[in-house]
């Protein structure tokens, strides 16, 4: 839930004249998205959505996500379209914040994805793979292997107190995975952060991707493998094979793996849970006092990671070469 | 700021498939409205608010205030209209509280409420009384004049903590008020609560009024009186006469104050500002920690008070007979 920042009659009139969209009939704070403020826009052309980019986004990489969205928009992807101005620009300044207006999609995240959805999500992952293949900007991913080590650093010294042993089990996972990642896997743009939350479903059809704002240049089966962890799994955390193999068979409908992709998916699996356990614990345990947004319990993904540490090979997830 | 129940899709696909509008596109939480969970419903037929309602709503007032949204909306005031689902009921229950879908309407609310705003919610607001006139059903209103002793003795205790002096301030203005209210005024259905958040407006234009949940039966010239507490002071609480006669002259424009009205409204206006100054300190000292909302500072309405307290005939105002 979301809207940091409040917006004046006068900025948001004064910013939505410089688009070619109409004059606005109303703008209403949304409680999605939690880096951002997020307002649904209605003007004499539509609904649209404005968003206010707030301190936990770099400015200097919000060209790559603006013109991203708008490559795999062009290609047929459905994902949020930025507005050009009557300028040209997808970027602007609002309230002090750098702001954009994408278009409005329809459709609903699903909270208890079934298998229809894992296979329609696997089809979607794979067809923005291609879109981005020939995307010329470039996006160092700032939270992959080499982070890990600095990111532990951070809360080593107080990881026992969520779970003990914590502190251990991650230094050695971060040993591990250091010297077993694998780095010469097909690249290219991943969404990186395609949890249930930034997939929309209208019934069991999916209609759009959303949140591009961790999209980065890294392996394709990486995003295969962080969507493993965020959608194959029940509340109680039992891995659902059913939905893994509708996931991956879905994936590869449309683009094929290659046997290395095939190998590494337990590792990529292994660091894909090991890369939001360590980012959700420091966020555990830097919460504020008083703070508006609960952050996410570390130990689910902690589980998740033990799973995949006990398994040996890709057929575990349900996949057959 | 406010989404208090999530919603699953079952559910809301449920529930909707009970109304004529199609099924969901899109359903997200707005962050608008402290009282009630809101969400920009799109179906097939259009866009709706749905709203379900929280702890703070009595369900036994719900009736009341679904069926006269729908009252004044027959009767041409742009208001939410209540959608009547395919068995004629416009409320139901969602997520285990009662809900309403209702029309979405379009406008922005004014943060600096200006002369020409003043205007337009002044010939609102009169056609918003005339337009109740002949609506069936009362209620009483909950926060007037006899429940402000009971109100004030929730606080009296720790009032002095807010302001020195405040308590006996209070006590010796309940004491006033209640001998001195006039009781015989025009009566019918007032909104009492039109703050501007609760007024839309596109540019200039009157587009609607909202949240009726405070909506009662009780003298006109009151909801006359907390527009004026709620809209004619600056900033700085500076009253601002300009608004106070563009207000007052566009409510007489469509509805005339008989001669009582204009002679109470000094009374009305004490009585307005005590009224959101108890509530408001009410909430203020019982902020429990590590709120989401942060309640109304009373001492705004205190200052207010201590405004009207200092006039002596409605002339003060701007008004002349």
């Amino acid at each position: 839930m979301a809207v940091y920042t409040e917006v004046s009659d006068e900025d948001l009139a004064r910013f939505v004249a410089g688009y070619d969209i109409g004059d606005v009939l109303a703008c209403k704070g949304i409680a999605e998205g939690v880096e951002n403020s997020n307002f649904l826009l209605h003007t004499r052309a539509g609904y649209f959505i404005l968003t206010l980019y707030e301190k936990r986004v770099d400015p200097a990489d919000l060209p790559f996500f603006i013109d991203l969205m708008r490559h795999l928009a062009d290609k047929g992807i459905s994902c949020p379209t930025p507005v050009a101005a009557r300028d040209g620009a997808m970027l602007g300044e609002l309230a002090g914040r750098p702001a954009a207006i994408v278009s409005f999609l329809d459709g609903m995240w699903v909270r208890r994805p079934k298998r229809v959805h894992c296979a329609e999500l696997g089809r979607a992952l794979a067809e923005l793979h291609l879109a981005g293949s020939d995307f010329s900007m470039r996006r160092a991913n700032a939270l992959s292997v080499e982070h890990w080590r600095g990111l532990l650093a951070l809360s080593l010294d107080q990881a026992d107190t969520v779970s003990p042993g914590l502190a251990d089990l991650l230094a050695r996972e971060v040993d591990h995975l250091e010297g077993a990642w694998p780095r010469d896997l097909p690249s290219g743009v991943i969404h990186a952060d395609l949890f249930p939350d930034n997939v929309f479903f209208i019934g069991e059809e999916l209609s759009g991707l959303i949140d591009f704002y961790f999209a980065c240049t890294d392996a394709l089966a990486y995003d295969v493998a962080i969507c493993l962890n965020a959608w194959c799994f029940e509340p109680d955390l039992a891995f659902n094979v059913t939905n893994a193999r509708a996931l991956l068979d879905g994936y590869r409908s449309v683009r094929a793996f290659t046997d290395a992709e095939f190998e590494s998916l337990p590792l990529l699996a292994r660091g894909a849970a090991l890369r939001f356990l360590l980012t959700r614990l420091h966020d555990w345990l830097r919460v504020p006092e008083g703070a508006l947004v609960t952050p996410k319990d570390p130990v689910e993904y902690l589980k998740k990671l033990r799973f995949h540490q006990g398994v040996s090979s890709a057929s575990d997830y349900g996949l057959v070469t």
